[in-house]
């Protein structure tokens, strides 16, 4: 389901219909080759000193079940009841020092906003769908697959094909076909001086 | 110039070929509907509670030569070297408190970073190149520009059309014809566990 941005000028169609859905067609899986994909693409996002601070652990459930069902236990019961029926589950966490000298790095989580968010463009590019989430438990997912505390975990994305929108009832539709909004460019978006609309 | 990235699974062209040059084509002006894009992509990133936690400051050398150079001196010296050709500055900022309940948001510089990227992706879509920066004094940015203690400053971007690579000599022509590179998949990406590879 296309649910394209409206905007004041044209942008790229894979910027423009990117969005977070959250129906899934679960029986349909992610190939080796797709999560390659979607990885290089983060790969190749920017970050200061080219330090790649962005660390990725990718849960794929039709190549391992348990570890799979050990992330979505991590996510909130608000995000689970969705989020299981997306074949692969994503947890982006942001290295706090850099690598060339260990010290404090404080565009860690900036640099990994970038990555996964070039992520979720190129599942729009290659037909799946991604969803960041912030409402996941980060001691548990921590303890669970033994993440050193250098590391800041940030969000976990569900990576799936969109259910066919004819199959989605209830609830699940009325979300799913809501429309789109933004905050007016004007409160964000400044020229020459703080505060002072770019439009 | 295009230097698309090296992969091992193909990634949509957008992101392939966004790059961070150095060498713009100062005589080549960026376009107020051009600069109305950029916002836009970065207005339709994702955000945690939809809050939209960036702000950006846009200077335009061909609306107001005076303010972009107040913005040129905020950047360290190495940087105004080269981004003094770049028509197009803009600064970055993230908002730390949630806009809904004025409490401390975490993912406010990780959703900006994934705003400055669309930005960025945007740019490489219309023909522009952009660059981001952490180089620059951000004491010195807040005074000049009365930016509130309640948003972090993360990075300039410079913008405008890259120059023709025919017209770039010596240490820029270099520069500017280097391989991109990254670390191998391997060792930011891994699978069902921290630090287990995913190829």
């Amino acid at each position: 389901m296309k649910k394209p941005a409206t905007t004041q000028a044209p942008i790229h169609e894979l910027i423009a219909n990117r969005w977070s859905g959250r129906a899934y067609d679960a029986g349909k899986p992610v190939t080796q080759t797709q999560i390659i994909s979607l990885l290089e693409a983060a790969r190749w996002a920017p970050s200061c000193y080219g330090d790649q601070p962005w660390r990725f652990i990718v849960w794929n459930k039709n190549a391992d079940a348990k570890a799979w069902q050990q992330a979505l236990d991590c996510l909130v019961s608000g995000n689970q009841a969705w989020a299981k029926d997306a074949p692969v589950l994503v947890l982006v966490a942001a290295d706090s020092l850099f690598g060339h000298n260990q010290q404090p790095n404080r565009w860690a989580q900036y640099d990994t906003g970038a990555a996964a968010e070039n992520l979720c463009l190129q599942a729009e590019a290659i037909g799946l769908m991604a969803h960041q989430m912030g409402g996941f438990n980060p001691d548990l997912a921590r303890e669970t697959f033994n993440i050193p505390s250098q590391f800041t975990l940030m969000a976990f994305i569900t990576v799936g094909h969109p259910a066919d929108i004819a199959t989605v009832t209830g609830e699940a539709l009325t979300r799913e076909t809501a429309a789109r909004t933004r905050k007016p460019l004007a409160e964000l978006f400044f020229t020459e001086s703080w505060g002072k609309p770019i439009v």
